[in-house]
């Protein structure tokens, strides 16, 4: 075995998400970054490179260039793939560009900025056979890995309900107008998509709605907000969902919610019994029971099944977080990897995939949909 | 000054919410019950009343019987005022029969089956003169009336996002097949009315923005559930908000909701500031801040507004529940009733009115009518 | 069944503790106020009693006066019971005037400033065949009595190790000098006895594990503070513990910790399980185990001890709190006293008695002491 | 600039505390694993290291091997540094010989078995001008160092009174028994030292009390439990401790309290302000005011002081845990060690010393002391 060799596309210096997904990556030991295109001109590419402690002829000015350059160079040294971390509307080219040229690719969600796009991509990875990780991060908590699995193992019974929120503040006051650069291109449809809040937080709720319960949304009702002085995208939303199996729930989004930090919340309520998980306090899963009294699950404590407890790093009361959680996704992914690689058969590994990130996009158009209508029922497909 | 003089419709021995009231009620030694019509005989009523050490001949085996015989009772010993604590379909004629004969009145939620009926009533109580509280008893709550007063101060800014839920799980299976009398009434139309959960808790939900925020909810778009094997009524609900000022929020309303208890909990978010507060652990009020960090109020603890001291008993960290936060609505009834009766001048004491009962029963209709077009946006009004 | 008669020993209007006592005897519609020696002149006692709606011949000036002159009422007009509710050192001359002359008692605690006085009331009791209870309230809580059951039916194993915290932070500046009355006796050796925090609120950490883990503390090592400016009583205290089965732990008292509002927690390890339980939160009990996640238990919740089901009086969910538990000691005092008066046969109830009184006041006197020299080990007998 | 070489003594794969070591080391970018003495077998040695992907001859048998030999190596290739993640009696000599040879240390903690060895190692220190870094992970939490930046600027007032405890249950059956080795090397005197629980987490007690309060414990008073049978070392321990400036509090530990975790909390009065801080919840810090509401400090959130932003590396919300602040030793010792090799001059960063060191080994040795005297007060130094 070896260290998989990463090229990054975005994420410069300053970037908190490069950042991230950097130390998300190597946090395991089994991935190295050795290359980048890490920013929109060669000169600023470098320079972040330099930071990073990278050779200067592996930091490109472009993805283009990363891509093709990276295919030119001997076995032994190119990546074996791209992790994608640039705003929404520069996640489409460079995957199409990774997969057609044989490298794998890690991006960042929303996986593009319309279905069109989702299906090309979904199309290409399948055709090609190569792996595609999408960096919805939350489904790596142990915690979460827990519920699903409590689903799975039919303990909650047939699903009824679902309440699932993601509310933030950080875009309460007009942080775009003062040079917050996190803010800017996510208040620009011509970066962001269709979807403000939607794509940058709805597809994290919706992705754990379904990732937890197992079923689809099959339709929506969105009452989407745009309360930002001379916003275009929502940065506000309240939906009603209807799930595959008939359950019923809300979903409640926000950037403009004062005070709140990354409030990121699920309720799953079955015919036995119901369980509830906040991203803020990522270390309990409360669960409650017909007949028995609330039971409190924590990552690496007593009866848990294999997936949550493969997903903890370190022993029980030792609390793991929001990057421990993003590296699950990458480990999961570099599991998978090194199979193929090594021809290993293996359980495919669990993380979320181009089918996710096809989801994930429909859902932010269905809901922009729904609420040009005055939030009238939209499918979801 | 003397005790009130209450006189009780319902609540007979065994009833839940008979005996939460009657302690209630008597909680400041500002009231004492005389007597009562607690049952549909006069055997079961006399029953009851032996039991609570009222004398055999104040226990009458109708509510038309004990208003028309009390009415004919010397002053100094006949009831100041009735309470109504039946199921919802007996509400409005004990209330109207008691202020057409000069008695004031305490009705349980919701007010009446028919929003005519509740709009009758609201005429009665205005061209009488006499006083109406009805029974929302979390507006009671110590932190509810300091989240009230932090609105109205301004605190918060203009509100722009509301999310309330009320979440029991109770009625998760067919307990009104075993002999739940609380729950057999619940779901027969005939004694609740055209909603279920909607009348029993969503009324609650509805009250407790109002109460909050000083917003009237203008319409809503409501997908309910009728989950419960056999039930015509709602025993669950998804809905959207919009309120007068622009603002928009979500209410997820259920009965069904395994494991949980009485999960009433809202969250208001404004331009400068939001806050949080959960019934089941009613004394703690969490405000964020767009330049703060959390702030966490206690029931007399420091920096509260005076409706919120005043409506605390005893010093902080001794906590107060259920029970004292609906004492308080009799206690601010019954100082009203004192200072009209002693034709002392007094600010109006702050209790849900008539007025609050009207629009719990829109609530309810709006929201069936919605449900019934497919979540279509309804008005109420 | 008719209601009990009650003459209150102390506790005029104003006092913060006499409004609780009244509160907490009557909730229950088994007992009546019917005379009180309020206050230390017939007529300021006259006073709080006309606010509280008694007839003047029923307010005495004395506590002498109420006990001899009740004496001579009519059997069926005079006490059942005195409830004293004075400062320390006002305990034990009228509990032994009660006792005396054929009066039941409850008193407040700690419950006289001696143990020799102490001893002299539990002979008196034993001699008399009367009933006396101790106002310890938190005992009264279902989640303590959950507790308890659990401990009893050995499903923590033996006890190991115990840790109890009362903190406080209403005295951490002089709030004696400016007028506070609750503040200036607790510092008066000569109304508070030996202990300052010791016996306001250790007598509550002391007596809340003896009752919980059904050990008696053997041994103490006390070192405590005395920190606000001049006072010659403790207002602070680390205190180690020795159990009467070799179980150890640690008590912590502050009537000085900034901010503290009312804050009793305890933590009591056994072998093969654990509690937790926090006063300012009575309405969870959490439970850790050897081989389970952790449990919470409700009030009237799942899987209940019948003792601590039978001391909810509303469904889980809704909130109980400091007045509901005390309330269960008046309630557990009254279904004894009516089974005494009736001569039924009934299984002794559950509340504080004048032993557990003697425990406190040894407890107290064996901390001072240890304290005197230098934290030495002082056994309490 | 360039990343340290790190070469790690003890750690081998298998080992919790040598992953947590390695993940912490690297996280920042700061720091490379080189090389490593892993195991007692240069066999097991270079097993470990090829599962780290390290070259065969960087995998020695043994620390004395590794300090000689990798000074022999040119300086463009050699470690920087030893990190000591053995067990307790294999810190001593390791730390030694690498100062003796000219390499910086970090060590694990308690830093030596005796007070002597500690005080030659910190004599050592400053005679060479090599740094020296102790691995208290829990100061490089961001809420701790917010605690300790209010307590320094005066903001809590002079402190009075303390209180913590550190909780864990994994040995409350004879888990040494059967095969778990984290549990016997602990249990072993030869290996851990005088001190058991003492060692293990009363030292990261200890520390986090100094650290916080800035203080010194001056003497304490221990009464120690050898609850797990067969036991030599303490298990648990109930502490009174009093603080240089007059402070006063109790310490618990325990690692037989059934069902803890990793229990680590604090509270802190001072006259004006006091605080509360959970390991297990690290993203909050609980502070309560004399004449304020409860405030709660998030990472990153608003309000904070510089050394606490400075520790935090993602957006407030998005929890960090025990790695996180694992690594902020490693990122400030890697920074110190990177301005004194490039002569930059810098603050002096903030993480625990070769003194912090000393200090911890005279805690145990004074707590051992104490609990054979039945708990007699013993001073530290």
């Amino acid at each position: 075995m070896r260290k998989l060799r990463m090229g990054m596309i975005g994420g410069g210096i300053g970037s908190f998400i490069g950042d991230v997904h950097r130390k998300a990556a190597t946090l395991d030991g089994m991935i190295e970054l050795v290359c980048g295109a890490f920013s929109s001109t060669a000169e600023k590419s470098k320079a972040s490179g330099k930071e990073l402690l990278l050779p200067e002829d592996r930091c490109y000015g472009s993805f283009e260039e990363m891509i093709l350059k990276e295919k030119e160079l001997p076995e032994n040294m190119r990546i074996d793939f791209v992790t994608i971390v640039t705003p929404n509307h520069m996640h489409f080219a460079p995957a199409k560009l990774a997969l057609e040229n044989g490298f794998h690719v890690v991006c960042d969600k929303p996986m593009t900025l319309t279905v069109d796009e989702a299906r090309e991509l979904e199309k290409l990875v399948k055709s090609t056979g190569l792996l595609f990780a999408l960096t919805h991060n939350y489904p790596g908590s142990p915690m979460v890995k827990q519920a699903k699995a409590m689903v799975d193992n039919s303990e909650l019974g047939p699903i009824r309900k679902v309440q699932v929120q993601y509310l933030q503040g950080w875009m309460a006051t007009a942080v775009e107008d003062s040079g917050n650069k996190q803010a800017s291109w996510r208040v620009d449809p011509s970066k962001s998509g269709v979807g403000g809040a939607l794509g940058d937080i709805g597809t994290h709720a919706h992705n754990l709605v379904e990732y937890i319960t197992g079923l689809q949304i099959k339709e929506l009702a969105a009452d989407l907000g745009r309360l930002g002085k001379g916003r275009v995208l929502d940065d506000d939303g309240n939906i009603l969902l209807r799930l595959e199996n008939g359950a019923k729930g809300t979903m409640s989004l926000s950037q403009i919610a004062v005070g709140e930090e990354n409030n990121l919340s699920i309720r799953v309520y079955g015919e036995k019994g119901s369980l509830e998980w906040h991203q803020e306090k990522p270390n309990e899963l409360t669960t409650r029971w017909l007949d028995r009294p609330k039971i409190i699950f924590t990552p690496n404590g007593n009866s848990l099944s294999p997936i949550s407890l493969a997903a903890s790093r370190i022993p029980a009361g030792h609390p793991e977080g929001y990057l421990e959680a993003f590296a699950n996704v990458y480990k999961n992914f570099a599991t998978h990897l090194n199979a193929l690689m090594t021809k290993t058969e293996i359980e495919t590994p669990d993380y979320p995939t181009v089918s996710d990130g096809v989801r994930g996009v429909q859902f932010i158009h269905a809901a922009v949909e729904s609420d040009k209508h005055n939030a009238a029922w939209v499918g979801l497909d």
